[in-house]
């Protein structure tokens, strides 16, 4: 029996090469927007502030975007954005340009602060157009209610999920992703890889999503190679872009599990790009995963192309072995110890990941400080059995 | 390469048994609310409209809804809705009802006539929330920026294609159309069919639609007969709800084609009904398509369920085959004769067609008139090569 899911999405999504052109049109009614864009994606969106200058909107630009954001660099962007009061605010570039571009188009106004829209469904409104760019494939931000900030002091990250954050227009142009270096190509489509297969087989997976999530994975085990080492093949640019735009949509309907509870602390302590943290811990999730999902492992074993043969279980233990080949010739580390983490660093991260209960829950098997510790313990040494 | 599309959905989708208890959630911030209702559904709303009353919320509820609405049929609505002047506009049912319920939103300012925006773009604007409900597993307007009237002097379907006519929100809810007879159920299950094939098949394809319209076409495939014989079944009810879902997805970023096209003049002049019309002619669209799409009708072949053998080409036939036997067990009359139409009427229906250049121009294969008058001399007699 099919089950219930709410769909809360952007109301207009604009996929493919060349999209960004419709940026000024979605801002057409506007008169003063707000836009906070990754510094290497300027020259691209220079042009189309031109454009909206000239339709005499007000626009004020701000490059001030930090990878893996702490709360305090929402709080430098509030104040001049406050002061400029725009109706629209638009977000250019990967997760953290447009989470921050999300949290400052509902706090600005002062109303609420930061600290307050923690966990799910706290914001209380949204008064300003809320426009997402995305300049990498991967995070899927452009098209969820989550925006997530690190807590510097409490060395986590922290979440924020309503549906106030969920963009009123997304444009997914591959064109922009074209320049990405291939160290983030692959991070961030390792990321989107991560989206798709713990959507796939989450304990609230629902028939749309999987479909979608499927979908992605194909997409993504047959592209980002090419994307990584042939940067400037559109082709597997808007491949990619797709593949991550499907993850994306399954982040608010079902979200992440336990690579991503995982993968937290590796980002709030030791700055680990999100991508990569996902990557590294992929396979082990997977495999501490396995018993509970042989079925859905084995689906996913055909969508990253190993050709059905042998048991289930058999398949889906060869598509855990190739989702991490796909990372390792993408050159992303196998292992954790590869950081320069010290193993005695484990039990407080097992400790630090059991209080993201939120993506825990999703998870397909329970996971408790043992499992989550012996999942980093086999990361840490990299040996996939 | 993947192409580029707009997808312009509502912003929330509700979907699943029991959504309907989400409709006072999303008119929470309502002050005074139209309600246009299918007559037969209205007992599921009563209670809906009490909760909102006793929020203080005004409340004018019309049934006063017509198959295959004329433009008359609007007019007779939007005098009394422009005096109450709502915030929010709600249509309840199948097509007709949503369809009017999205112009009745649209129009009753007063600001444009019904005449002036038939075509694509013509909208100028929308300042009323709009929510759509479904009551039947078909149609799919309750997430396309679609409507069609009737123009019952020139004995056409006429269509209005808007971004204001995207529903902000979309409730599907199956265990609203449990009631619905079977007639119905068979009729509007193969129309949501039809949407699927012709979106899958469609000139201007895309592969976030294919996706989408392959997993509507096999859920559709495999419940239709189920959800006409056994209408109490829930879980075929969620199934069929689904795939009309899905149907409904596509038709705003790649539409139908020359099924929807050639039926136009069945449903203006001779009231066959809607979902009718497409099932009886979809068999011999999908044949005249063959040559152009053999390849695609293979994939939709395996999708009704016919297992992998043989030549793609053999796929497709056994494709067709198929879903006419489908919609043979589901009760659907198989020839336009059956209907009482004189076979003289022929020339002036493929004329008419030929005006639906909107929806001609996705067909796979070009649809000339002579192409249109052997597809009805076929249908006609009804029987498949």
């Amino acid at each position: 029996m099919i089950g219930d899911v709410t769909l809360n999405w952007p109301s207009v999504i604009e996929f493919g090469s060349g999209r960004l052109e419709k940026l000024k049109e979605h801002l057409g009614g506007c008169r003063r927007v707000f836009i906070l864009s990754d510094p290497p994606i300027m020259t691209k969106i220079e042009p189309v502030v031109g454009e909206l200058k000239s339709q005499s909107i007000e626009v004020q630009v701000s490059t001030d975007v930090v990878p893996e954001p702490p709360f305090e660099a929402l709080e430098r962007l509030l104040e001049p954005v406050r002061t400029f009061d725009p109706d629209a605010v638009v977000g250019v570039g990967g997760g953290s340009a447009m989470d921050l571009a999300k949290l400052v188009a509902v706090l600005f106004s002062g109303a609420q602060r930061a600290e307050e829209i923690i966990g799910i469904g706290k914001v209380k409104t949204r008064k300003v157009k809320l426009v997402t760019v995305s300049t990498t494939s991967g995070t899927g931000s452009e098209v969820t209610p989550i925006a997530v900030l690190t807590d510097i002091q409490h060395k986590l990250k922290k979440g924020m999920v309503s549906t106030f954050l969920v963009p009123d227009v997304a444009i997914v142009d591959p064109e922009l992703t074209l320049t990405l270096p291939p160290a983030i190509t692959a991070a961030t489509g390792m990321d989107a890889m991560t989206h798709c297969i713990e959507q796939y087989t989450n304990r609230h997976a629902h028939p749309i999503i999987d479909n979608i999530a499927l979908a992605g994975i194909r997409l993504i085990a047959a592209n980002l190679e090419t994307a990584v080492h042939s940067g400037d093949s559109l082709e597997a640019r808007t491949a990619m872009a797709l593949g991550s735009l499907y993850g994306g949509l399954g982040l608010g309907p079902v979200n992440t599990a336990a690579v991503h509870a995982l993968a937290y602390p590796l980002g709030g302590e030791f700055k680990i790009p999100h991508g990569v943290s996902n990557s590294v811990l992929l396979p082990f999730v997977m495999d501490f995963n396995l018993p509970a999902c042989v079925d859905k492992y084995a689906d996913i074993a055909e969508a990253v192309g190993i050709p059905p043969h042998g048991s289930r279980e058999e398949m889906a233990k060869q598509g855990i072995l190739k989702i991490r080949e796909i990372s390792e010739r993408c050159g992303i580390p196998s292992s954790i110890h590869e950081f320069g983490i010290p193993e005695s660093a484990i039990p407080s991260m097992a400790e630090a990941a059991m209080k993201v209960k939120r993506l825990l829950d999703n998870n397909p098997r329970t996971v408790d400080l043992e499992g989550a510790e012996s999942i980093y313990r086999k990361a840490y040494q990299g040996v996939v059995e």
